[in-house]
């Protein structure tokens, strides 16, 4: 079983310690302030109130022996680099960093750092995305050109089978599954109705799925 | 065309300006900080150092007007509740608000604000899964059972046709499409063979697809 650590409990590095351990991986939360410490510590195996800084601290905590350590120290640019530069130094394997910007994230890649995240820089995209397609549910781009999009059934399509609603033809896309409630109909047949509320999986070429979109 | 506007410059914020006005919509940007407002006012339609807790400041801007505001603010809980509240009075349509824990978000559910958005909550949640799924390059959840992921192809695969890696079969997946470079080949047949480096789209119960990414 997979050993991780996170150092630095704000938003980002919390929700990181949170999700692994509800999947049932062995984590370290770190950090200097004592309430996020005790805010976390009986959600994880382990959390302790340490600066890691301080590189005999760490020893002490056998981090080098951790499978991935994340460091989640955000705004104190200087101690999220240094610590990432000691991580590496002592050996850990995979080391992965939050940036703050860019030059940052350029920064940590040099170091040594295995992956570099931008959560904020990342979710904007993402929020700015879903704020302006209003049907859209997520999606998978597999190629500048085309994607996989999760949507709710445009109105003029409810009642009608998917060769009536002619989705693949007019709209060059092809349905892969559709989702009703809890229920999930995979490669749905030409006669399967639509009904409104559905949600339809489909894939195709950007420009054909933008035009779904904004119905 | 849609007009939106961004209250709070931090990375959050600056990164859904930026991504709205690269997809060419008319983006307001707003912050207290002048460093924030002159860094991003190339780029982005309007860009202006006001308070937002000045409700005349705003409705000398017009905000009103405006289809969606993003309320971006993040530490300052307070002016990000208040503002929240006074768009709304104001009759903007849509506000959409970062909210820094699950208690503030449920204020912002409360008073008014049609969206409210966690991003380092949420970006830890796809980080931890990645972190931990080597395989896996994104995925999108249909039901709490059922998964469509985007792999890279597992090595004893390569070479195979689906029918031989039994994929359907043994594995309970169904492949809905197979990007390899920039083509996209959608619903392979079962005499498709797989070659390494082939990123498969699959559909299937998350138990099945658990077991593939870990191979
Ligand atoms: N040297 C250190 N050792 C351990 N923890 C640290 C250290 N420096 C900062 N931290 C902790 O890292 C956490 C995250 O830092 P900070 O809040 O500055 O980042 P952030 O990017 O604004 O966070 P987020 O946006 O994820 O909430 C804080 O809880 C802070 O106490
Ligand atoms: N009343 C206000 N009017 C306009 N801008 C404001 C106001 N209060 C705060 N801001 C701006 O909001 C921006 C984001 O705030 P802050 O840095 O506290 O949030 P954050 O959640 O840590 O941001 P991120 O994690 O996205 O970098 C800052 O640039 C700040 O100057
Ligand atoms: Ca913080
Ligand atoms: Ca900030
Ligand atoms: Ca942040
Ligand atoms: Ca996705």
């Amino acid at each position: 079983m997979k050993q991780l650590a996170v150092i630095g409990l704000g938003r980002f590095g919390r929700s990181v310690a949170l999700t692994l351990a509800k999947m049932g991986y062995d984590v370290l939360a770190v950090d200097t302030n004592e309430e996020k410490v005790n805010d976390i510590k009986d959600s994880v195996t382990h959390a302790v109130q340490v600066d890691a800084m301080d590189e005999q601290a760490l020893k002490a905590l056998g981090i080098r022996n951790f499978d991935v350590v994340i460091v989640a120290i955000g705004q104190d640019i200087q101690s999220n680099i240094l610590v990432t530069v000691m991580l590496k130094d002592m050996g850990v394997k995979r080391v992965v960093a939050k940036a703050v910007t860019e030059l940052h994230g350029k920064v940590l890649e040099r170091i040594g750092a295995d992956n570099v995240v931008f959560p904020e820089r990342d979710m904007g995209v993402r929020v700015a995305h879903a704020l302006v397609s209003k049907n859209i549910l997520d999606q998978i781009n597999l190629s500048s050109d085309y994607s996989i999009v999760e949507l709710i059934t445009p109105e003029e399509f409810a009642g009608k089978t998917l060769e009536e609603a002619d989705v693949r033809m007019k709209h060059g896309v092809t349905v892969l599954a559709i989702r009703r409630g809890n229920e999930v109909i995979i490669s749905p047949g030409a006669k399967q109705v639509i009904k409104s509320g559905d949600v339809l999986v489909v894939v195709g070429r950007a420009a054909k799925l933008r035009d779904l979109e904004e119905r």
